[in-house]
């Protein structure tokens, strides 16, 4: 079973209107509503690829209800939320209709007490010992430590589960210490983080503060893995025009696959390109379009920049 | 009691971001969540003023729920909506911290069926017997005929109890027949209505619809009532910046007030200027600000134009 973490699930609202124009009322044609968070769509990823995936994470109040109501209903999916008091958040995205562009709006999320939080660890320890890998996606809640996800990835360690951790800024820094297996930001997040543009610098900074093998995403530009002890490198052999959102979730997803198949870092990063760009070709995080998943991994090249080196 | 109707009552969630730009991220800021709909709005107002008031309407799933929990905790208040299968909409204002514009997006609402529709009026039927005055504002959820408001007004007529209708399009048009006692639209639902530009022609032309009295609001223009003896226009004494959501639902709040208690025109036009303008005072729809209330009801001018037109 693999096993993702959404701290701060969500439920993701989508409203198709004719045109965005600031400052004036719109009638909303279209409304999708689904369950939501980094993690949520990681778990979507891999259910529909007929993995055995577990969701857990916080949830409560009536958004709460509906994100897991739409779960149960994910064939594959296992749903096992520790409640909380407040509400849980909601976001909302614009799609206009005259040029297919989104505009987000993100809630922070309700406030986690430190018995919920407690809860959770605890819930946490049971789960992690029945799973082969753990993904630990997204922001964090008000009300948690920064240091949330170093405390999931010692939990993680000590049940000898590894750990796939994509967040952002202080959450993902004070994680590292606790030596994360994979830590998968983009390359903003990545220059965020470390002050430095080139994704290699920024990776090695990432492994010198603790993570163990670093994946950098940056869009059409592909992936770059930095591993104990590999470096490659993927370029998508086409550019896609669509939704990014759900790239990176789906990215996770293979490292999550990968990782608890012991597969090889170039079959690895090979199906992480493969399944973001077919996540991109597909409207709704979480969907992953077969055929352009099945164009990427048939035709893509990964280079070994190690071998690149002169000796 | 004064018995406020809206048929597709919502949620109106209100998002603070420090500047909207569309085609990016936002971090929501403040997050607000009320009952919303007009007639909600209209009922907020009256119970403020320490009437006697009762909301119906249709309203259902979790989003239904948050409406009545919201409105059930308003002192003097009386809940008394109808349920139906579908999830109520939600509204979604976004306010821009840079400029405090507001930019609007309103969902359609759930489907109504006609089981409903049938439960709905005779729950309506039985209400308005117990009212001295009914208020129906607002738009009409999907699967409502679109002469839902002449069914209504024709069972408060046989009831005896006056109406007070502000809607648009043809829910407007097609309730006329049925002779609503008062219609307010604003200028621009007018001059879609009947193809006047003038308030004077436009409100002769609902009036010979059917309409009895007609009052035209024109934001800080002020008001126009064509009624079967008078024809009153009163402008602001000064302009008021704020949030104009309100201001039309508390002018049908005064109306019924006035309507209910038999008041002269002039008072009822003097008494909807002033608590318009007491609600553009005020961030949030339903709320108003008395001591703008008391100045513009002291100070305001109603003139007779009948009075004014040489003999």
């Amino acid at each position: 079973m693999i096993l993702t973490v959404t701290l701060n699930a969500a439920l993701d609202v989508t409203y198709g209107v004719d045109s965005l124009r600031p400052r004036t009322s719109h009638q909303v044609g279209t409304v999708h509503r689904r369950a939501g968070g980094k993690g949520v769509n990681v778990a979507r990823v891999l259910a529909g690829r007929g993995r055995d995936v577990t969701v857990t994470g916080l949830v409560g109040g009536p958004t709460g209800a509906l994100v897991r109501e739409d779960l149960r209903a994910v064939p594959g999916l296992r749903e096992a939320f520790v409640p909380v008091a407040g509400d849980s958040r909601q976001t909302v995205t614009v799609v206009s209709g005259d040029d297919g562009d989104a505009t987000v709006f993100n809630e922070r999320g309700a406030q986690v007490g430190p018995p919920e939080w407690r809860a959770f660890t605890g819930r946490f320890a049971e789960l992690v010992r029945e799973a082969s890998v753990v993904t630990l996606c997204g922001s964090l809640p008000p009300g948690l430590p920064s240091d949330a996800y170093a405390r999931l990835v010692r939990v993680a360690s000590e049940a000898g589960t590894p750990t796939v951790l994509d967040t952002s800024g202080a959450p993902l820094l004070d994680a590292l210490c606790a030596r994360p297996d994979v830590v998968k930001p983009n390359a903003a997040e990545l220059a965020a983080a470390t002050g430095r543009e080139d994704a290699g610098a920024g990776a090695e900074r990432l492994r010198a503060l603790g993570a163990r093998s670093v994946v950098v995403s940056s869009g059409p530009g592909g992936l770059l893995a930095v591993t104990p002890d590999v470096r490659l490198c993927a370029v998508p052999p086409e550019r896609l025009a669509g939704n990014p959102t759900g790239a990176g979730d789906a990215c996770v997803a293979a490292l999550a696959e990968g990782l608890a198949a012991g597969a090889d870092w170039s079959d690895v990063v090979r199906e992480a390109v493969a399944l973001s760009a077919a996540a991109v070709a597909c409207p709704v995080a979480g969907d992953v379009d077969a055929a352009v998943y099945e164009r990427f991994r048939t035709t893509l090249t990964v280079e070994d920049l190690h071998a690149l080196q002169p000796h």
